[in-house]
């Protein structure tokens, strides 16, 4: 049974969310325990090498490669080894010992959320997960409580800090992506093998974490539309500025009706056009802010630090806090509501607004004949920019058309790039970007 | 007893807020008590006038001026009349009854926040208010819960939409306050009698509440030093405005140490210049944002609307929401920590940066002797900039100097500014602006 004076904490990692979680418990226990009314006890840290060396110093009779004896004698387990195997094996255990747990592991949620969650709820365990996304920043909470009497529409998310600095500083430098990269890896914002960020699967994991909260609904990672931003430009950015707008890689999430009138939610990742003016195009460097659209509340966004691991091990501790609490004036808490198990819909159902940069022939009826192939598809032209005409040596005259489209539908939009792609006065596309948050 | 079936909600007024709380709950029953796990019902209405018209059509049986017998058959009771009484015997009854509280009502709080913490405490009832600061956005639950296991540094909030909207306009078109006043009531967005937004109380309610739950310490509203932006200028702004920073009115909680070491916390509304590139530059209109630095997530912000009868109705049903599934799985949640009990120190004991214009006498050695004053005080300056010499018709010529300080003991920036005042080089001291967010 539940002690009400200590409560016994296992940590599953080591590393440096682990260790500042350790440290705070340790350092600051006085304190955690006048706020929570009982003593958090930390009573040991399982890692897989006890000798490894640890970004805080910390006392090494704690550490222990016992996982399984750790986690039958604790009260609350937190995960924090990442990665899909053994930490969904360790948290199924822990939950069927009858501890709480908490996690940050982005990867497990993503694939295994519903298992873990139902598992959860079959002994009345505890399961929260704020360090999963967006580091420091509360998120989770919000959407799972503050916002239950609402009815979230869309979510805009800055979630991976990695390419946020890239992009940024792209912006401002006017750099070439595989420079910044270089420079963010050197600066240790970035791996040294950058795939799981710059290619989106970081933010998409994350996309499919919040769509499942907002929406009531289980949206496996698979279910995610992923586009990396290894392919935006240093001209797509310098053309989006002309524009007065800011690249950026989101993560999206909103309810859609499909061409059948059934209700569902689209969820997606890809880098796109934002306007200055948006409070998205205010979030610089490897700072995280999630945009959310609520219909009684409007809209809200929430802002910080989206990584780090003395950063991320607030939000570790505020669950471990919020938990601790409910164990010492009892009840266990809150369990996950799924019931709305929407469909999510592919990316063809999706709505929004594009800019195309089209490299064309200079000559009599191009301008017609591109606002024709828009037409045809259906897809409502709202700018048209022309820009300087330059004539290669051998006499061509091209021109750059930069077309703003209002909002499109995505299948509509691909069938209208395919036909200019092969249209007559069309040399190239030079560029599809979307345009969010208007 | 509480039955697990449905929970009986009692709303106390029916203003804008109410009359949104109240549909919410009739159109979205279905939909919350799946959230919910039981259903959330509307037992009742009080007011002081059935009859009176409503901006929301609502079944005229709700309504009841017996205002006891409503709240002895509720389970939680909903407080939206806003003012000290009869709002404060009401949610003492309730609590008294052993209901649970939500409220909306920032008066309330911030004058008698202890005494009703207590009385919930006393009986094991729930008192939640998110409502009471920030509208819709999510600050309360978040600083009481996400944040429970970090130490709140610092709070800068923009939470009073009526004069963010005010300074907005200003910065943007360079008008006149009492133009943008009169504009501003004209559309609703400000009071006719804008007193308690202008003059900084709405924003000292607010701040005494923040303050209280960051630092686990009460601050009651009268702790709070206020000043309002009634005597902010379009020169003001437009100064501020060169040197890359906008004028917000601020509610700053933080700690401190006073001068004999002892800890301490600061509580202070008044106007202060920000930089463009600070996040909260980025907060337009009516919109709030609160911006939270902690010692471990770093900093953060949550923004959103800050008013508006529909967007804070989703403030109080998420608090509903969350009290409703705690009554489904048993247990009572969450008490106030006070524990830490700090003083509120006084203005003088706070350092923040200041930007100091004068009107000086141009004449040799001048600069000098400003310059000796702040010296005198131990007030370091960081930038000094001269503009445009003028000469009266009498033949004086003057200058204005705009000096911007380091970090300074406001006690020790007041003995200056009295010096400067009295000073015979200086013609009059123009503004006096603190510069915050740095």
């Amino acid at each position: 049974m539940i002690s009400y004076r200590s409560l016994r904490v296992a940590l599953l990692g080591g590393g440096s969310v682990g260790a500042q979680v350790a440290r705070a418990l340790l350092e600051d226990g006085d304190e955690l325990s006048q706020r929570v009314g009982a003593r958090l006890e930390l009573v040991g840290i399982a890692v897989r090498d006890v000798d490894a060396p640890r970004s805080v110093d910390l006392p090494r009779e704690l550490f222990t490669t016992d996982v399984d004896r750790l986690i039958l004698g604790a009260d609350v387990v937190v995960e924090l080894m990442g990665g899909i195997e053994p930490a969904r094996t360790h948290v199924l255990k822990a939950l069927a010992s009858g501890a709480d747990v908490v996690t940050g592991n982005k990867a497990l949620l993503a694939t295994h959320g519903p298992e873990l969650f139902a598992a959860a709820e079959q002994v009345g365990a505890q399961l929260y997960y704020e360090a999963a996304v967006g580091g420091a920043i509360p998120i989770i909470r919000p959407l799972r409580e503050s916002l239950a009497g609402d009815r979230i529409v869309r979510i805009l998310g800055i979630v991976n800090g990695t390419t946020n600095y890239i992009l940024d500083r792209m912006d401002t430098e006017g750099g070439a992506l595989e420079d910044v990269l270089a420079d963010a890896q050197r600066l240790g914002l970035a791996e040294a093998d950058p795939t799981a960020d710059v290619d989106g699967y970081d933010a998409a994991q994350k996309a499919a974490i919040l769509a499942s909260l907002a929406f009531h609904t289980d949206v496996p990672v698979e279910a995610v539309h992923r586009e990396g931003m290894r392919t935006v430009t240093a001209a797509q950015i310098a053309s989006a500025a002309r524009s007065g707008h800011v690249v950026k890689l989101l993560a999206i999430c909103e309810r859609l009706t499909d061409d059948d009138g059934r209700d569902g939610v689209s969820v997606r990742v890809y880098p796109a056009m934002v306007s200055r003016t948006h409070p998205l195009a205010a979030v610089h460097g490897a700072n995280n802010a999630v945009f959310v659209e609520a219909e009684a509340a409007g809209s809200l966004m929430f802002y910080g630090a989206g990584a780090g691991g003395v950063e991320t091990s607030s939000a570790v501790l505020g669950d471990l806090v919020s938990l601790a609490r409910r164990h010492v004036v009892g009840g266990p808490g809150l369990a996950e509501s799924k019931h709305a198990d929407l469909p999510v819909l592919d990316i063809g159902q999706v709505t929004t607004r594009y800019a195309v940069t089209l490299e064309v022939k200079d000559e009599p009826g191009v301008l017609a004949g591109i606002a024709g192939v828009f037409a045809q598809h259906g897809v409502s032209v709202e700018t048209l920019q022309q820009s300087v005409v330059t004539t290669s040596s051998a006499g061509l005259a091209t021109a750059v058309l930069v077309i703003g489209t209002h909002a499109a539908r995505e299948s509509a939009l691909a069938a209208t790039v395919a036909d200019l792609e092969a249209h007559r006065v069309v040399v190239g596309v030079a560029s599809v970007l979307r345009v969010e948050g208007a």
